[in-house]
């Protein structure tokens, strides 16, 4: 019986830190990079803007020569060129000449401002200003955004759409991130069915593990594939094995079996090694991780409301890392609405309500209560040396929005 | 010359709500339902549990046979039958009777506890207690998270993993979900290229637009398709038209040519309605809105950082609210830990860094600084009757990971 002795959940977290694996890199385009983490730093190859660039269609100037224009006194200038986007002038600008310019086009030589097209007016190739401008004004600097050479992006960062314009500018078409990790998970019961509204109610129960935990894995960034099990020792032990060398991480949901212990858990033991089984944790206790074929094998709970806190706690960080992201929950504080009681020696993870100011928690929820997660947008963490909350406590809250692939 | 009046951001914002589409349903399998929006209420076919249901591996016995058993004072039962997960025994407990039961399987009549298999010993079929249990210990009574009936989830929510488990225990396999909308992504702008180490940097810009709103887009549960054309009034005008029939939404950046104002939004102009052109904001001031053939048409900036601010403030909330969620941006107060200085009748969104209690806006922050966008985390809001923030002032703050598509 390996849950006679709990492991803290401290220690549950270090005995897994050792086992920590890291996903190689592949390059790919990067249109594909979006939620992906970067596995090389980004130095610029370009300055950007890669010239003194308008950012106003109007005239390139100098600056000086607009000076006392007004709507009263108006001044006029020689159109010497135009320029477009994506065109450049070779001409150079002198006192009393100007330059039709698109935004986005490189200020020509001689010039130090963009006077807008709607403070003026045109005939011919004499253009009339009724407005001055300062130097540099609607000029958008050379290397204003990024220098050539500069690092402006370090590796290990989740790829959201602003990385993704960082480091186009930086003249990146291909980009190395982390492979994404292949997951099976292997939900294990005898008494488990698909969802239908005709289901045998004197002892069948519906299958909701293969929808929550695999979206989950999804939530981490990783892929993942499903496969139901009935409570078989050897049909367990076998699907263990093989996606221990098919995957790189395994999750595993339920897995009773009368007089036998946990198959799971058994089934880990014989073919690989138990780091452990049984934290002194609320809920959740019955979590157990172990080695098997250099793969991590996460033993999670038949109970849905169990098995969704332990993956948050353990499976949900180790995915993130596995993808070079050191990742840790963002812990805020909130006013517990409500008491709640605790146990010396065991941290309980309270399925809560919050808002921006306070945490009332859900008050059903038994480890199978799916409403309870569902009803909820927060965890109230309490320590293994708290004995419990008053009502009007400040408390630790972990937003769910905040453990997703996000952040 | 639109921009000469600008829109205010409130009655832009009014003006854009008229043209609200929201899309049809589609049914699809719930095992692809991860963060899509549910389009139908959840009304359970089943009662979850669906029985009195053991949660642990032990004896279904009467309570009452237990009290009194310790580690000192054992008692004994008579095991009259077993039950496996996925079965159920016809047979009715009697005082002094026990039945082997597992986890997730059905208590047979008669009984009201289940003493976990840790506490006992067996014999042949004689089973030795030595803890006591309280009636109703180790049961998950029926209907317990759900009643048959009862409605579980309505319509209009995003559907995340403990959603997926709800539902699947209601006994849905398939439910009705709103269409992703699919939107075309114009970039136009004849100075852009696509990122390479060598670009010709006398007149061409690296297309990071390409990226980064076609990212939001689908950080906003949309699809998208995207083309890039150059600034050619004709060219552009037909994409939009084609766009305008073949897609949900269009949404534009860039535009800009000589003389001609923006040829995006002449060219809305010519074949739709314009909305507005030009709102009272910073960043983002050249924002449009058209109607071409029913479709929405969003004409965002040239400029990476204001088409960025546009795309957050008016499109991804339109995106959602396609999808049928009512979303609007949850502020938050934080201490600002600069002066900012703004102006009367302008909503500024400074782009900010935010911990957990302070706000530090980024200084360099030109509507091209790319860089800007990528070290910050959130947007300070400051509304149009605010002419500035002074240091040590509560600001309110709209982080940047509360509005993607997570909830």
């Amino acid at each position: 019986m390996f849950l006679s002795k709990l492991t803290s959940l401290k220690d549950a977290i270090l005995k897994l830190n050792n086992y920590q694996i890291i996903m190689g890199s592949e390059k790919i385009n990067l249109k594909d990079s979006y939620m992906r983490v970067l596995a090389e730093d980004i130095k610029s190859f370009h300055n950007s803007p890669p010239f003194d660039k308008s950012v106003m269609d109007g005239y390139a100037v100098i600056a000086e020569d607009t000076f006392g224009a007004s709507n009263n006194v108006h001044k006029n200038f020689k159109i010497i060129d135009k320029i477009g986007a994506g065109d450049f002038s070779d001409k150079e600008i002198h006192s009393g000449e100007a330059i039709l310019i698109a935004t986005g086009a490189p200020i020509p030589k001689g010039a130090n401002a963009v006077i807008m097209a709607e403070f003026t007016s045109q005939e011919g190739n004499v253009l009339t200003i009724h407005s001055q401008v300062t130097p540099g004004e609607n000029i958008s600097p050379m290397a204003e955004d990024i220098k050539k050479g500069q690092l402006v992006l370090e590796k290990n960062i989740l790829i959201k759409p602003q990385e993704m314009g960082l480091i186009a500018s930086a003249g990146f078409l291909e980009i190395e991130v982390y492979k994404k990790p292949k997951v099976k998970l292997i939900v294990t019961g005898s008494e488990l069915v698909e969802p239908s509204s005709e289901v045998d109610t004197r002892s069948k129960i519906i299958n909701s593990n293969q929808y929550t935990i695999a979206a989950m894995i999804k939530s981490s960034g990783a892929d993942v594939d499903v496969i139901h099990l009935s409570d078989d020792y050897n049909t367990v032990k076998d699907h263990i094995n093989q996606a221990s060398k098919d995957y790189d991480l395994v999750i595993t949901t339920g897995g009773t079996a009368i007089s036998k212990g946990d198959v799971v858990v058994d089934a880990v033991d014989e073919i690989g090694e138990l780091l452990f089984h049984g934290v002194a944790m609320r809920p959740g206790k019955p979590v157990g991780v172990g080695i098997v074929n250099n793969t991590v094998v996460f033993t999670l709970s038949g109970q849905p409301v169990a098995a969704m806190a332990q993956f948050d706690i353990f499976a949900r960080i180790y995915l993130f890392r596995m993808q070079g992201l050191d990742y840790n929950y963002n812990i805020v504080k909130r006013k517990s609405m409500l008491k709640i009681p605790s146990t010396l020696g065991r941290v309980d993870f309270i399925r809560t309500y919050s808002d921006n100011t306070n945490a009332r928690h859900i008050l059903n929820r038994g480890s199978g209560i799916i409403r309870s997660m569902v009803e909820a947008n927060s965890y109230i963490i309490i320590d293994e040396n708290n004995e419990g909350i008053n009502k009007g406590d400040m408390v630790d809250v972990v937003l769910f929005d905040s453990i997703n692939w996000n952040g």
